[in-house]
């Protein structure tokens, strides 16, 4: 039963939905006015009818919708992006995961969702006001808990063989490859962000020098489709390009491992 | 350290991988024969060379590599589709999920993964042969203790509002429909497999007499790149098409549930 | 030289063009205004500067030009499916093409261009307004000469085996494949747009009983990229979809041909 | 009528087509033999029955099918982009064309098919065998009239201002930007096949120094249905990439013309 306080996602004819808080009061889109106390007590998926006779549905918000309803400070990862991210990152209960930076936060909902209670997500951003905003998102969807907030090392990680996965989100990725390295446990995955075609080509290049194997890059492209079973055809509009995706492996090199070890001091 | 019967991703140059078990024998490609005893008592990540000088990385498997390397039997869903498709039910530490048909267990698998220890998966399926190789491939994966199996039912499922999201694959989505509401928590998600646009036709039309609300569809594609930091360019071939996704939510009619309740009988 | 009444394609810094007649008259746009009279009697890629010191180029306008700034009273058909339709249609100098319907005109532009003086283009369109604006565009465009306008008839062309390829873009394509096939010269192409997968699985079920062969559907994506070459990547937003698009070929029945031949009243 | 000598387009069941000579022989296809003799004197869209009784239907080829069975001793340039690349650098009856390199002459055919009698077509190769195979193509379709063969010349074409437009498919076409602005007519398009982003970037960036205006990148990509009715949804699998098309105009600059004019020897 939803009860004060709750996140409900409401969904309007015509396909928007606006993810909201329970409560005793109400709530207006640009034609209706819904009364959100009627919802109270209700099981979700009830129908709230407005003040002027339209409908709406009362969903359970799932992680796709904190994804798409976050705040935003900076340019969000997409769920198209997201998933595939997490498989390719072997990201699931129990897993320790590092991410830099943090962003608004988005993957970094996502990572520590589906590592639960058993897991952690470490966290890296230099930018204040990033942090803020992405501990805010993560506290209004109840996922703080499992997630360490620091602030941007420079060229290395605290973290020494130990964590299941990296992934980083940053302008240069290449200055903190060997970071990454050395903060993954060996034979673990390191997936990488890139916007532009450039800078996929600057990591590849610096990838060349570092014991990291089974290099791959793509790009996920994702179409919604009108929903009228007489005339199903491609909506008119879609994302063109959100970004790049890179991921590698640790492996151990037979001589000597990169710099920004342990002993770089 | 890698020990006998562990599972290792051998990754040689060219981009190839195989999935492994560990243990006390060779491995061959079609150009190099790897002694795997080598790896025992070595940490993920090793390097091991071949009797003509070829080298290959022993990598952790992560959850995409069982995905890709599975037996199959049936058409699989692919880490594309999956990936997004986890998101989009939600799927996470401690859930309850429902799917039909299990197919050779690709969708099986990441749902058991990200469900974890706490969370449950019940899976039907009506050809035995099927649920035998989802079966050994669960168990192969060590994921086969949060799967419950049963043989697909006629036109309902036994769960009563109990689950958190269903997902349909088979040939004819529109027959379970209403089984899928009723199995469901209100507010609650359902995805559907689509190979064919008429196939998305048929289940928007059906859909339309159901309190089910904010459908969608969409089709996801991935193209690879390859790895030249000189050269960077797409791959030259690329899959076109897997299926198109659908997505919608259970919702409460204001009258009358659907047919097939527990009243039925 | 650019003369008087020349249309001339303006671009400004932003990528925006637009297609001015050169005349003694200044052009405004947004930001800036433009006196036009400074382009007369100098060669095509002169660069005009505005009152406010912001520069604009007069290019030569193509025929891809004309596509983009037709007058729009329909749906047009872009070129990115325009010139792979001319190729598929073998539409080149002194070719005889049909298409019905007329709409704005898109097609028609590029089909009077592609045939030239020696050629001929036929259009049916049964809208007397939809005709005015193609005839318009085609006059501007100083096309007009090589093209015949025909109120559409009921279920047949008046022409018999004579036009080198046929092309449809109405509603309901299926109702004129057998006119198409009386108006073809036999081993010639047909051509079908349709914005919908129930349009396409209509007109192939159509297609089964009728004497065409090699039939091929297919749709056509265009992305564009930002020019920065330091950051080199796609446009964050692209056209999703026009219309799926079907060739064919019209062959010969070893028996009866198609209802509708010249028996037919 | 099919005579002796005609290009006949044999399109077999499962779409396989083949183009061939029509004449006094048999044709094998891996199945089946057909005897060409019997489309002598019959026309074009006749069906032919082979000595095991399967079919076949003598098309009459179109340009798209010349470009599709052409000779090749180098990568083609595809119909999806040779069908665009004409309206963008406005390719019609009566219009002048430079292209470098020649390669097996796919865009070439095209050009010159498009030209007409009226016009030409002017390219540039300096790999003599790449000449022949390209001569050996034209010929084979009767398009050789329209076309005069040049040797690439060091950094410079022989033509000054009066193309009416150029393109180019080199490997470093960065070179011969500043002849390809001394070939063009002033404000008429330019047109450069790019197969990686590198090259891309290096273009674009050697372009910012250059009279050059309106530059547009752009990619695309062709996708083929199934066409069973009954089942309608793409093709498994398809073409990932051929290469990216940038499109650019010259203008004419305000001071200093580029280097490489008439007074450079």
């Amino acid at each position: 039963m939803i009860k004060e306080g709750d996140l409900v996602l409401l969904s309007v004819p015509g396909g928007q939905t606006y993810l909201v808080e329970a409560g005793r009061r109400s709530f207006q889109t640009h034609r209706e006015s819904f009364d959100l106390s009627a919802l109270l007590g209700r099981p979700f998926g009830t129908v709230l009818t407005g003040t002027k006779g339209g409908k709406c549905f009362a969903l359970k918000p799932t992680i796709y919708d904190f994804l798409m309803k976050l705040k935003r400070v900076t340019q969000i990862i997409y769920p198209k992006d997201v998933g595939y991210i997490l498989l390719r990152l072997d990201v699931g209960p129990g897993k320790t995961v590092l991410e830099c930076g943090t962003g608004s936060g988005s993957l970094l909902l996502a990572l520590a969702f589906a590592v639960g209670k058993e897991g952690r997500v470490i966290t890296y951003e230099k930018e204040p006001r990033f942090q803020e905003v992405a501990k805010e998102n993560l506290k209004r969807f109840g996922l703080e808990e499992q997630v360490i907030f620091k602030n941007e090392a420079t060229g290395r990680f605290e973290e020494r063989e130990e964590v299941d996965a990296v992934f980083l989100d940053l302008k240069t990725p290449w200055d903190l490859l060997e970071a990454a390295w050395w903060a993954l446990k060996p034979g673990c995955p390191l997936g990488v962000l890139l916007p532009t075609a450039n800078q996929v080509s600057q990591t590849l290049k610096t990838l060349e020098d570092l014991p990291f194997a089974h290099t791959q890059v793509l790009e996920i492209m994702l179409r919604f489709y009108k929903t009228n079973p007489e005339r199903f055809r491609p909506e008119d509009r879609m994302i063109g390009h959100t970004a790049y995706l890179l991921f590698t492996r640790k492996v151990l090199p037979e001589e000597n491992p990169p710099e920004g070890g342990p002993d770089a001091d």
